[in-house]
């Protein structure tokens, strides 16, 4: 089957419009209580609404239904590209979430500081959670492990988490696990899945060896284990596949790094909506496409704090009228995903989107909500049609066939 | 592009919920006269209703829209198994319809007991469509028939129709009809489609041989032609798939039958249901799924009986009471197809389905029929997407990605 992809790189039209992307991170949600109504239909947003009048409005499903999207799941399907074909593993999302550029030639793997005993048996996956301080001090003591032939980068992320990137030519990602999710045995020895990760796994095992030795006094965190090894999938860029000038207006590093993933500039947004919104006005001039996200609706939810959520959504409501005062032609507002407070976790409900454009076909709501986005216009529709629309009411879509 | 089930069975996580899947078969109606309610609209049934209210509605598409399943497909497609991809060939249908257990080196045909004159060639393709009773009698001295290397099975379904099974190593399935689906030409000759069949064509052969003898004197069924030889699909169990032990709760032979496909073990349910529901709470402890079955909504729309139709419906909604008292963390209510009255067949419109967990999100509909289910919160989907909704409201899916 023809990937929408494909169709966009041969349809895609020159123009001076310009597309706003606002992503209220997990904005979907779920009423606490039968017969109430949820997060977003609970919010009072004002200016949402006045742009639910003129504009139209639908549910995506980020993956398929049923289906919870982690953010690079949920993020590639709204960047247009199908989340079931472009799979980003687990090291590199987390290389992306502490701002690591990942290069071509660069394996990336999230590390876990563990526990071992005297026989070499993990006792705790986790270290006993160290606090982040140490953590660090145990990354910059990693960090000067030399192998030949590779560069190793050795970065903290939290408590006992870390990210290890071995940099050189001919390193495959195709490698297992080294934690054997559970305690009372060794790690598992490194493991490649096909011929073109040979070197990684000697790399790693090399890795491995030296790691042991240095952390050897570090109780609890005497050794480490390996997971999510993987590559930088190769992914074409939203110049490639839509001919847009993109750029991120984000403040968390994971969101910045999907952003630089699909080749978008990313932009120094400062840490708050305003900043965001001051970024985005001196960038105006210089991008078709902008990608601007809000994380707190997500962590909210995630909190199970339905209140915090609802003021959350009212917080980036307030930043509609900066963005209608630049005039795009397309002014997107939804999610990547569901949070709902209830559940305090990402869920698979599909996810309110809002579009307004000159030349959206306007449908009878009223309100931003999920329940007026069910009898919205565009109707329920995998996330990965979001970009063909919004490229549509750009004008930036030339028609198929003649 | 990935299956849905190849993510089902990479996500699926343990727990101890349960889900019932409640199958009125033929569900979906249509109104006799325009601006009527269907059946579905016109029973009143109270307790569906009342699950309406606090659950979500939809509107499921068997197989794609416009296609009519039949009873395979439809079932396939609920349980989640793409029914253009797994194609269950008449002959084992047949052989499930008689609740015989086919195994993997089985061979099943649907067999026509035929007409032929002097020449050989057939004159009536059903044999005067004779009494079962005879049919049973032919059968009889069909099954003394042997063959080297293979066991051969015969058993009557009902009037000219029977089933043929030839157990062996070594037989493949692929082999024409002998039904020339005319008169006044012989049958025609099993020819192999693949090398696997050589042999099977052989066999064939053979017993075609000794039944034309068998039943010489036997007119008007003196012969018998051979149609939709198969071997079972080999599919992957509910419990490879989905992690879930899987029960069956159904009367009729054809649904025990592709439950039994799909790994379900087939439990004695009786023959009402009320016996179905004794079967039900009585096991209800040893497993986290349950299909249970209802015939006659179906049976009535093919006899072309509305009003019969209706009571069938009125009749299952008053079983949901005993299936609400077990707490089922998801319930679905919902048929393989549709079966309007006015067409006295299989149709291809959209089936009704009803959603009821603590997780769902809700939508405004206050009661369960084909309208209301058009502005039901779970949109219009394929049904092979019921059962990740299934498993998303039961807690069985893990994220899908980081």
């Amino acid at each position: 089957m023809t990937d929408v992809q494909d169709l966009m790189q041969k349809l895609q039209r020159a123009g001076d419009s310009k597309i706003v992307l606002l992503v209220a991170d997990g904005l979907g949600g779920l009423p606490t209580t039968p017969g109430r109504k949820t997060e977003l239909e609970t919010a009072n947003t004002p200016n949402f609404d006045a742009l639910a009048k003129t504009g139209t409005l639908g549910l995506s499903t980020p993956v398929l239904p049923g289906i919870t999207p982690g953010s690079g799941p949920g993020h590639l399907g709204l960047f247009g590209y199908d989340p079931l074909r472009y799979n980003i593993g687990r090291g590199v999302l987390e290389g992306l979430g502490i701002d690591f550029e990942l290069g071509p030639n660069d394996v990336a793997i999230r590390g876990n500081y563990c526990t071992l005993d005297d026989d070499g048996n993990i006792t705790d996956r986790r270290a006993g959670r160290i606090a982040s301080d140490i953590g660090e001090k145990l990354c910059a003591k990693l960090d000067t492990i030399e192998i030949e032939g590779v560069e190793v980068f050795v970065k903290p992320v939290k408590e006992y988490r870390l990210v290890i990137v071995f940099r050189g030519e001919g390193l495959g990602g195709e490698i297992n696990d080294t934690d054997p999710q559970r305690t009372g045995v060794p790690p598992l020895d490194p493991l490649a899945r096909d011929d073109a990760s040979a070197k990684t796994v000697e790399v790693a095992q090399e890795f491995l060896r030296q790691a042991r030795e240095i952390l050897k006094d570090d109780a609890p965190a005497n050794f480490l284990t390996l997971r999510g090894i993987a590559k930088k999938p190769a992914i074409p860029t939203f110049e490639e596949v839509y001919g847009l000038r993109a750029a991120a207006v984000a403040v968390y590093p994971m969101y910045r790094g999907l952003a630089r993933l699909v080749g978008m500039d990313v932009l120094d947004a400062g840490a708050t909506l305003d900043t965001q919104m001051d970024c985005l006005e001196a960038a105006w001039n210089d991008y078709d496409f902008f990608f601007v996200h809000f994380k707190y609706t997500d962590s909210t939810g995630e909190d199970g704090n339905f209140d915090a959520k609802v003021a959350r959504t009212e917080e980036v409501d307030t930043c509609v009228p900066r963005i209608t005062a630049l005039k795009p032609d397309v002014f997107i507002v939804t999610g990547d995903h569901s949070t709902p407070a209830k559940m305090r976790s990402h869920s698979w409900h599909p996810v309110p989107v809002l579009l307004s454009s000159d030349l959206c076909r306007p449908d009878a709501c009223e309100s931003f909500g999920e329940d007026a986005c069910l009898r919205g216009g565009l109707g329920q529709f995998e996330a990965k049609y979001l970009m063909p629309l919004a490229l549509a009411n750009a004008g930036r879509l030339e028609k198929y066939g003649a």
